[in-house]
């Protein structure tokens, strides 16, 4: 075994990238530079971009890794006067003009490499696990005291929102802070024209429920805000009083369904990733209107959320031939989701918190009954943008 | 002239349609209703489409014009019994099983008719005026107290935030409740984890300025939170105090640049439309990454939104022959919005709020010295959602 008199260089994040993973060879090609790991991997990194990931001391902001360079500006003379590998392993570049050394980090550079066979994989990928009614069994469900106060359970909440797109809290004490005291441990409260909270009960005093939320009539399967450009990524529903009659929440994991119609019915879900529908919601002040697609796949096919609201769906805007094929579909996926084996139902308790992922998981309630009982809920959102920030400083120890 | 006995229709919003566009004659088909207007012309609707868009008591909430309906439950077994014009114009259709009647606005019906020949154009559609400097000579300014109170002006200045992507207000009282009075006119405060409010000033006693922002450096020409999925649509910068050496702000229409692009390097502006660069922004306790091109464009070729910003954006991955390309690509756009040609530069005195489109509009500052002065802004953001809804509502009266 070779001792090291180095450490290995800084990484462009707070990520933990494999220390195995180490250079042996270095050679410099007319645009960039070949290096041949130890494994005997061989890839080639173009000149710009080792220069504009450098995260040398000289090039990045220590407290968050951002450059403090243009790249623009280094770039108009920018050349390599040579290459080496040191004794960590790592890379080391020698820069003219500037007459300046970097130094990168094997294992992030591996997991970075582009000059690859194939399609390039994500770097950072979590897995999930969809579920019908039978395969979920039990809803995740976390004691809420603890996990607002052990670090370890607030992970495993937090873990489970991303990977089954359901985390029940319980036990938790019946007010109003016990939600944002929730929803503070992934990240900040989403606002809207409903407010950053927004109180989900039967309001007989309310002028105009301007949203049938507000009533106690029963509520299909759907999506929040699925009117607004970004649909809110987790929500959060806090029970303070349930003892109405009727009421049960239901659940059904919409990506479950999605990757059941990919594979039964392939036509129904190439439509319902390529028809853009419109969703709004207008009142005598307000007009938010959005469109887009019941089913959004990212750059690897992957699914990367759903937006499926009936009532809040507006006027179908498509080529003439192309209306019958669109209903086909939409009606495909209305009555899918319908199916009893997809649901999970159950009847939040007072002190119960469920978040889910309001892109992910669609969400419905019972009719209930007003007389001789009450229902209040208390709902928030936040983006997924935090709950993702959240998994991936989670993972940084896990490489 | 035809004295009318009948009102024409609801429609599925509440905006105003053309009322001088009338039917004159419907038609049954096998799968849906052909129509004939005033001017001769036709089209083609489909069953389902017709039931799917029913604006009648029977089928919408009048508060906000939802469904209370689902249009698979009454699909089953849907069909028309007859068809007619009656005397105010409007589509007249009898439906069964359900033995009941829906009439349809012929102005909606007109607007929302989906079988023409060529491309469909979006319903919803307000110009932008691009600029570069000398075209637009002054920023448009208003002063900011006749804004907050007076219906007509506020319109005006939230017109010009989407038209032009900037509007500055003038003689506020210097404290923080004046900018959420002015986001109040547009919508609700969007919330990021740098607050609802972010306090632009350099502050030495700050152990660490997580952000570049809160130094007195000079900030290069970005977009704010392009790490985050959605951007914030209008950024609101309200100055308490500025009598700080230097500390102009810097304004771009990075439109304008786009389409200059599009026009002069055609592939060049392809590959910002394309290439999906990772923008992010790291701590030792957050992790905000997105993947998204630096221009996006909207299913009708419009730019939709640009997201740029030097210091946040992460590490390139596509395959290696697409690198040379995208850095070119990358590195004439950063050159060309430096042009100062594009820019407008000026410096907020106290009370001054200027609010632009974060997704169009880029910003800088330039270097000020702490020394004998200060400079303080208060920051905010709302979605462009609620822009949009404004807007909207704006034109209710203007078909």
């Amino acid at each position: 075994m070779i001792t090291k008199t180095l450490e290995l260089p800084r990484t462009p994040d707070f990520n933990t990238y494999p220390s195995n993973q180490l250079i042996t060879q270095a050679v410099l090609l007319t645009n960039g530079v070949e290096v041949t790991w130890n494994d005997g991997f061989k890839s080639r990194f173009h000149t710009l971009w080792l220069r504009d990931n450098c995260a040398s001391e000289h090039s990045i902001k220590l407290s968050t890794r951002e450059p403090i360079f243009e790249i623009d500006e280094v770039a108009k003379n920018l050349s390599i006067e040579s290459v080496s590998v040191d004794d960590s392993g790592s890379l080391v570049i020698h820069w003219q003009p500037e007459d300046y050394i970097s130094r990168y980090h094997p294992g992030w550079l591996r997991c970075y490499a582009y000059d690859i066979e194939g399609e390039l994989t994500p770097v950072f990928k979590f897995e999930r696990k969809l579920w019908d009614r039978e395969s979920l069994g039990e809803v995740p469900t976390f004691d809420g005291p603890t996990v607002l106060t052990n670090p370890e359970e607030s992970a495993a909440w937090i873990r489970s929102i991303y990977t089954t797109g359901l985390g029940l809290l319980r036990n938790l004490p019946p007010e109003q802070q016990s939600s944002a005291d929730a929803a503070a441990l992934i990240g900040s409260l989403r606002n809207s024209s409903f407010g950053v909270f927004f109180h989900v009960r039967a309001d007989i005093n309310r002028p105009v429920a301007d949203s049938v939320a507000y009533t106690n009539i029963a509520l299909p399967l759907h999506t929040d805000l699925a009117t607004r450009e970004l649909q809110p990524g987790v929500q959060m529903l806090f029970c303070l009083t349930n003892d109405a009659e009727g009421g049960e929440n239901v659940f059904v994991d919409a990506f479950r369904v999605a990757e059941d119609l990919r594979q039964s019915e392939p036509e129904i879900f190439r439509n319902l990733c390529e028809t853009i529908w419109e969703w709004k919601y207008s009142t005598k002040e307000e007009d938010y209107r959005v469109e887009g697609p019941i089913i959004v796949l990212d750059r690897y096919n992957q699914i990367r959320e759903v937006r499926s609201i009936t009532y809040q769906r507006g006027t179908l805007q498509v080529p003439y031939n192309q209306v019958d094929a669109c209903y086909k579909a939409l009606l495909t996926w209305y009555r899918r989701v319908k199916e009893s084996r997809y649901q999970v139902r159950f009847k939040l308790q007072p002190g119960d918190l469920i978040a889910f992922d309001n892109r992910r998981i669609l969400h419905a309630r019972t009719h209930f009954n007003l007389s001789g009982g009450s229902r209040y809920l208390i709902g928030c959102y936040v983006d997924t943008d935090d709950l993702m920030s959240k998994m991936r400083v989670l993972s940084r120890g896990q490489s």
